[in-house]
């Protein structure tokens, strides 16, 4: 495969692995380059796709399916400026990515040597919502100020988070107006702050977030961002209390 | 006890006593509010005012006295600009703040569960300085470049401050043009930098400091910072060489 | 010896040194003053040297040799902004700066305390690059992100800067226009990443850096400065592989 594509791209893509894992699986397809991977607690799955439209030029020869050290990428993408054109090619052992006037050439590793990626469940989540992402980001640092997990509410009312520290709580009502889409389903469910945070540590201004989720049950967040270029979907584990 | 009020002044406030300590005692009282703190070492005395005329709103119904963990506020505060407007408001046992769409309930710390305040000593200080906070800070900040103390100085030519390395020393004079007021008292006094430098942290250009000390004496520093809607006094004893 | 110079000029030449030594030795001459140092693993040769024109004033008396603390040096120097005139002024013991309302004063050191600097070797070094330094600067940061070496080489095509990882590569051309005079002598040699990128340190937008090398030979890394007001010339010994 060869192909040409923005640095905010690829910048994005790797941003969305990096705070969960070393190492993901590239699939290159005539249509897309999907990236999967899970993380070592096997709480958060993590699947972005490049469609080949978001490439400026995209020259696909045969399916290839190859792990890479993302972190090495990542590291050496945050040479590239978002609207740098970086070059990716890909060779029997290797791919190369050409950026200015610096080649870089990294091993690919075997798939079989990469961490083994679960099936994707079929999921029934009823609460669906679909807002700016930087909001969701905000109010999950806010959350972060005195919790470690947080509580995805909703009610006919809108969609709320909730955090509760030994002496004092948080409460945000992403509500009324701020969501671009909410189907009004109620549901209730808590997950690690750490997991949410992590997740979006890839958006930007402009970027759409949708959560689906349902009661006790996994949050889908998917995120479309460096201008629809990329989309990446996160499935991450409900935190159930113990009684 | 109800009010809103802009978010510089209260974080300011907190600023102001983050510094030295984690909670702080709030009286409300019909024409201001007040909040009052020691550091544990007993060197530094904390008292700030906001008065009645700070706030947009201010609905007094009872005086008020408790305690607050001052740090879990400061944290929250970080998340209002400096213009958005902050609800506060006391219940029973709760304080709730509101800001946009972020809501933040506090659980009251019983007065007798904080430290206890001493009361505040009559002080004869000699020599006044009135200044630019900003040029003071500045000053500090050199100081703390070479040294853990720092000598304030007023003579006839001025005001001073002075640090000694062990081969190197440093003076600035705050003098001739800058201050806004000085009595021209002569005074000497060494002061614990780090003191100096806490108290220094919740002032912005554009705020005024008024500087009194006498030879060996505490300094009494008070601070008009978040446009004149925020006093705050420290009252910091010297540091006296042994002999 | 009196004199006034621009901090820009200080701020860089205390900057070329502190990475690599806490003490220089000064020597105050007629048309000059020149600040010497070997790093304490006797890799690098640090000389730089301010000549008479790049002072506003320069009122020289005697020829002077003494040690500084530089670290200390340059710690009072980021208190001077670019532009600020600063005045210098050698006593009998001491040496002290002022800027705007500030004096330092610093203890010298007798040379005889400061490390012996080794005399400065005859050296062929067949290649030359003539560059924009911050090009190298941003060369060097880039290898960094995978090695702690980096090879410098030149052949016909241009200047080439390269580092491996285990299992990656990268490779910077800083070729064919980038270079201001290149004489096209082939060479090839390996530095030490740590070494050079501390060298770069006291660079910025428009400093010109002067390379000369030849094959397993050390580099002269000459860099002209703060508007070539300020020359600093590196000798860094080459990292020679073990077979």
């Amino acid at each position: 495969m060869r192909g040409v594509v923005e640095g905010v791209v690829l910048k994005n893509l790797t941003a969305a692995f990096v705070p969960f894992v070393h190492d993901a699986l590239f699939s290159v397809k005539q249509e897309e380059v999907d990236v999967r991977m899970v993380d070592p607690a096997n709480v958060c799955l993590i699947m972005a796709t490049i469609p080949k439209e978001a490439f400026e030029t995209f020259d696909y020869d045969k399916d290839e399916v190859f792990g890479l050290d993302i972190e090495r990428v990542h590291e050496i993408l945050k040479l590239a400026k978002k609207k740098d054109l970086v070059s990716i090619k890909t060779e029997d052992s290797l791919i190369k990515f050409k950026l200015s006037n610096l080649e870089y050439s990294l091993t690919k590793i075997d798939p079989s040597a990469v961490r083994k990626i679960p099936k994707v469940p079929e999921l029934k989540l009823n609460a669906k919502v679909v807002l700016n992402a930087m909001l969701l980001k905000t109010a999950l640092k806010s959350a972060g100020k005195i919790a470690e997990s947080v509580e995805f509410l909703t009610d006919e009312s809108g969609f709320y988070v909730r955090a509760e520290g030994e002496t004092d709580s948080i409460t945000m009502h992403l509500g009324e107006l701020d969501p671009i889409d909410f189907n009004r389903e109620a549901a209730t469910s808590r997950y690690s702050l750490e997991y949410l945070t992590s997740a979006l540590k890839c958006v930007s201004p402009g970027d759409i977030a949708t959560v689906r989720f349902g009661t006790n049950m996994p949050v889908d967040l998917t995120l479309d961002v460096a201008e629809g270029k990329l989309r990446v979907k996160y499935i991450i584990a409900p935190r159930i209390e113990a009684f």
